[in-house]
């Protein structure tokens, strides 16, 4: 106290002091305050959240060590808290969905609502007139979702999967050749769909955290005259990456090609019209962003098209024009119809209305992800993507390089917590994934993001950030 | 009165002019019981039932004409006192399943019980823990059921042809040959897939209303080497006949040829058994026998065979290989699961246990394929096949002959009072189809066989005979 009277009596001689106090020092100061003691890990003071070796070697520094050395410093502080919080005692039981199952957070199958499943409890003929009216009004209600006025939806039985098969098969025949862009696992899983059904056709690949380069598309497609279809994955949920589907379908339309989407994570929250974004066919399914149960898929595609499509699929299950041509002769499906995940797309449909149609949809799951992005970083987690190629349907994190963490174990404990997340599906990099789709709001982030801090501190990891690259 | 005491008094007289009046009259006495009186068509007493042709006609009929006569007089009494009972004002709503909706009698989709749909009231994670150990649990049951010691169950998504088009698909390769043994639409349809995926195969037929022949099966077996393996559809849904599994099993294996079943209306409730009706594979579903829902086929298989069959199947959504090895690498299928399926039949699985098995589910549809064959025979109906190839799964009616009588109207109008049934598929003759499987009991069935009466009076079918072949 007396040191600052004499310095505010004498300001030179205090300036001058200080410059040179400040020459020595740097211009970073010192966290220090007084505390000086280690924590339960004993090398880390609770006071400045300074490791004992930077304590020590804090004089030693230059500025920038040093705003490194604050900046770990202040990500341990953050992160104690939160653990402080989390090591509160529970005053409630996990969090569960109203089903009482864990929440979902995943590529799919995902938490859907009490009212979709409840619209399972019903058993209905194949041929019963409200099973065929409903079946209709489904059809109708997805084509307008794609925009599509002279398309038609055909829905298959089975998984997204078969459902991208049966759109392989039946649109591109012999004689024909398919450019399949690639950049991720679905995009392989195209490759090989082709190769079983003897499909002539060629991949162009990108790194699994960059979207398709349209322009890459666009000079190919110039250069091989062989090609007659397209097909592209609009968000890679191996890595969460944003396809860009209007450059991809510009430049199809520019090149006289048919371009085959596999929009299965995307429809139904992100906006694709046959209009803007011209395409042939597009494949989803009833359990991504529709929000309703797994077990159904559907193409929507060009009426003309497809009805140049006769028996050109080399699986007589796997045929939509066949399957098509069933629907429009008695509004009946060619084969035993998944009757209860039928009727659970119908509620899930009517849900989709009620929350404004994709819009509303999309908004509430990009509220999803921005609050699990900033949250995730918060901790100190990072992101494989950069914001601009993140879809909001699933997000792909880079493993803490920290040596306690452990993906079974950080998995099993927040299961525990009632929260399902997923592993990672990329071939470079150590990583893994949290969905922001399904029956989920920013409320259940929030929880499962307070999960995480639990289960870090559970396995003693305080610091997430990834291995350097 | 006088008259037969004075006989009584003079026997021999009386003994003597009744012989005479016999002969006369020929031995079958008219049915007239003096009321005399045409009901409301104008043409049919209500007191003999006989028509007015048949009246005056009477006198000039020899016995067996007359006889025939008195089968159709007592057949119209008959429905005559049901068509009255059916008149009667109701008391009750049309009857409906504890669901709600309408008796599925049908081949399937079937009624489930109430317990089974709820089972769908959950979402599970693909990798979720409980799903992973219910999936093992219904793979490890469901070879049970088959006695199947040396085999494995894969399940696939979509309906029960996806699972017959795998198995042909994944057990038939280049350099092979199958022999299907056809006698209905389903066996045509494993020659479609055949053409389809490019997979030789020679077919034999019988009539839609015959059983396949085994000796005949064994007599071509013999004369054709190229044949590696034969297919069979267990009950062939088209008619309801059963075809006999052990013998041709047997024949197979003296030929060395692999055997693949098609059991999807019989598994669960006819036996099928790996060491007395030896088979490669048999595909079946979730949604006949078993009362799951459907969505979801499996594939039963020997193991040392599923293992040589890597790479032969022309669709990877339907490989049951690879399904086979992802699932016993991971626990995990291969492309998402139709979650809410599988737990309706891990459910449904714990409802044939408590019903006594294979034993019980098959007691009980016999009894209600007892109920509703000789029900509907009593109000004069004919049963396709006879008694000795009929399959407890599904019974095919003849159409009645008579003018009033229209499927379509009849089909609607049981329809109304709750009661689905299934329109014929035979090439040859104009039929519809009764189902006695899914979660149906004698009561519903005599339920049903009251609203026939109820639409037969409404349409005005006094006569459920079929046209004269």
């Amino acid at each position: 106290m007396r040191q600052r009277k004499r310095s505010a009596a004498r300001p030179g001689v205090a300036r001058k002091k200080l410059e040179a106090y400040r020459r020595m020092m740097g211009e970073v100061p010192s966290p220090c305050i007084g505390v000086c003691r280690f924590g339960d890990d004993g090398e880390t003071c609770i006071g400045c959240h300074r490791r004992d070796d930077e304590i020590s070697g804090w004089f030693y520094y230059d500025d920038n060590e040093r705003r490194a050395v604050l900046k770990r410093a202040e990500r341990r502080h953050e992160q104690q808290r939160r653990l402080m919080r989390a090591a509160m005692p529970q005053t409630k039981a996990p969090q569960l969905s109203p089903s009482g199952d864990p929440w979902l957070l995943t590529p799919g199958p995902l938490t859907t609502s009490p009212t979709v499943k409840a619209a399972m409890l019903h058993d209905y003929g194949s041929r019963d007139a409200r099973f065929i009216a409903m079946n209709a009004g489904i059809r109708r209600r997805l084509c307008a979702l794609a925009g599509g006025d002279g398309c038609t939806c055909v829905p298959l039985q089975g998984s997204g999967t078969f459902t991208v098969e049966a759109m392989l098969g039946t649109f591109v025949g012999g004689g024909e050749k398919i450019l399949l862009l690639v950049n991720g696992a679905y995009g392989r899983r195209m490759a090989a769909v082709c190769a079983r059904q003897g499909i002539a056709f060629a991949a162009m690949e990108w790194r699994e955290d960059r979207p398709v380069d349209a322009a890459e598309v666009d000079r190919r497609l110039a250069a091989d005259g062989a090609l007659t279809h397209v097909a592209v994955v609009h968000c890679e949920t191996t890595s969460g990456v944003l396809n860009p589907l209007a450059a991809i379908a510009a430049c199809c339309a520019r090149h006289g090609k048919k371009l085959l989407v596999d929009a299965m994570s995307t429809f139904g929250a992100l906006p694709l019209c046959a209009k803007t974004a011209p395409f042939t066919a597009v494949a989803a399914s009833a359990n991504k962003c529709l929000e309703g149960v797994p077990g159904l898929g559907f193409c929507i595609a060009r009426r003309g098209e497809l009805a140049q499509c006769a028996g050109k699929c080399g699986a007589l299950s796997l045929d939509l024009h066949d399957q098509w041509r069933a629907m429009e002769a008695g509004g009946q499906w060619r084969f035993t119809p998944p009757t209860h995940a039928v009727a659970a797309l119908h509620r899930a449909l009517d849900e989709l209305d009620a929350e404004g149609g994709v819009a509303g949809r999309g908004a509430r799951y990009r509220d999803n992800c921005t609050a699990l992005v900033s949250g995730m970083r918060a901790r100190g987690f990072a992101t494989l993507l950069a914001d601009e190629h993140q879809a909001p349907v699933i997000v792909t994190f880079l493993a803490p390089a920290h040596a306690n963490f452990n993906f079974p174990k950080f998995y099993a404990a927040l299961g525990e917590r009632g929260f399902l997340i997923y592993p990672g599906k990329l071939t470079a990099a150590d990583t893994f994934r949290i969905g922001c789709i399904g029956r989920v709001d920013r409320a259940v982030i929030g929880a499962a993001l307070a999960a995480v801090d639990e289960v870090l501190l559970q396995l003693g990891v305080d610091d997430c950030a990834p291995a350097a690259t």
